[in-house]
């Protein structure tokens, strides 16, 4: 949670882990605990606190103030997100897909700043991407724009897709995927999994494969290659000028730079690409940006 | 050619075959003698003829009136298409790519009317996209947005994209990528192609698959599914509510129907489905539109 005045500066941020329950009540008294530690810490009165920016992973419409779904959080199906965050808070609130802050947050004050097309390319847990078309968010016809999660490219598995369920490409290139796909292959390589690393994460992966680590290395040229194939379609499709990566593995510089060398071999639709600028802070800016809007909306005639 | 007046009513048309030489040049003086058999035709004097608009199959830098690229006819890379139109028939010209009429078209009379975001997606010898986004046709940053035959899908070659060639899903769900599955597809099975068959199309193949011929059976499975799942990758990406096939391939019923069922599966993000309802006429329209919007903008203040 982050405190901004009317300038967008943040002034203050509270974190929080979740623990095992993750119910969108449960969600909504942390939010509203670390609203509460915020304004008293810096002294700020409940009615300067105009209002609330909050995103879900998941796709959010954003008219309605629903969670749709989210796959990744069970249950969170059709979730009146901010008509809950307004009860505990007791704050007007907007909510927004995740991904779409980033997005936002980026083209305000990041790499995407004055770039009308660009798509910004989260990848985490889950996948998702924020798309700009001619300087605007856009959402689609049904608030799910970009959830590129369930694309289909030469390596992902050939199957239909299915509503509550991680796509294909986040089966592959998301973090649980790239994780499974190094078990798998140490497991038919017939190669012991040391003990400290039983519980290794996607990133842990790639510094693995930076070591020189095979069975690490033969997962990173997948996920790169793969990861390429999904940005060249999201290029090709709509031309953008930028693809910016977020999220915590598509931000980490091994699979950049081994993603970045499958495009260069593409002399068509090749995109720029970089790395979010804003890091971890980009949903959060997307945030501050959508609350200032929504405090706009209702001072400015 | 088409002659329509300012309501945008078609009064005439006027058809030519191309024969082998495709230059620029040849098709500019065959346009200004299709304009000057339709003048004469309906007695209709220069001064009233106050727009031409005019598609190209390739990439189309609308404001500079330029051809980028159009894989498809040689040698045809930065053509100043507007001028050279032009200068061959005296009149104020705009260009634009073929693909993207027929989205325009499609969406100013044809099924598309009132749909704020949908996909033309014209099959031929190429294939390519027209994107509508919030209401407006979307050119991305180097008018190239939906240039789709450039994607990659399960079942398409595994290359790099290379500028001046067509892409992976073209080379395979494109008129000469279908022929040329189903001529492999009887050499690897030993199935002698009949004299009469020498010459087949795609459309025949669909007709035969119909009927039951195994080769044309199996070409028709191949392309259904890799063009569903490129159809399902524009439709999770743009999340359009419609998209509309075209194109002699794309309009043909028995591969509509192929590809439907493919799609059927899918829980998220089935579009719905529609053939184009104005067909060949779609860029025709399109292009009417167009050049009534130029002519709008000199007139009205």
């Amino acid at each position: 949670v982050a405190l901004a005045d009317l300038n967008g500066t943040v002034i203050g941020k509270w974190v929080a882990t979740l623990r095992s329950s993750r119910t969108p009540e449960v969600i909504a008294k942390l939010v509203a605990a670390g609203i509460k530690a915020l304004k008293k810490q810096h002294k700020i009165r409940s009615e300067k606190i105009l209002a609330l920016a909050a995103g879900a992973p998941g796709i959010t419409d954003v008219r309605a103030g629903i969670v749709v779904s989210a796959p990744n959080l069970s249950n969170w199906q059709s979730v009146p997100l901010r008509t809950i965050l307004e009860k505990h808070t007791g704050i007007p609130t907007a909510i927004e897909n995740d991904v779409n802050l980033g997005a936002l947050g980026e083209s305000w004050c990041g790499t995407a700043r004055g770039v009308k097309n660009f798509v910004f390319l989260a990848i985490g847990t889950g996948i998702g991407a924020g798309i700009f078309v001619n300087g605007s968010l856009y959402h689609g016809s049904n608030w799910s724009a970009g959830e590129v999660g369930y694309l289909h490219v030469p390596g992902t598995e050939d199957t239909s897709l299915q509503l509550y369920s991680p796509g294909p490409l986040e089966g592959i290139v998301g973090g649980r995927g790239i994780e499974s796909s190094w078990r798998t292959l140490c497991h038919e390589r017939g190669v012991r999994i040391k003990k400290s690393r039983a519980r290794i994460r996607a990133t842990d992966i790639f510094e693995l494969a930076e070591a020189g680590e095979p069975e690490a290395r033969a997962v990173l040229a997948q996920t790169s290659r793969i990861l390429a194939s999904a940005i060249a379609n999201i290029s090709v499709l709509l031309n953008s000028s930028l693809i910016l990566l977020g999220g915590g593995i598509g931000t980490h510089p091994v699979l950049f730079e081994a993603t970045r060398q499958v495009l260069e071999a593409d002399e068509f639709a090749r995109p720029r690409l970089a790395v979010s600028s804003l890091g971890t802070d980009a949903q959060l800016m997307g945030a501050v940006w959508m609350a200032l809007k929504s405090v706009e909306s209702k001072i400015l005639p």
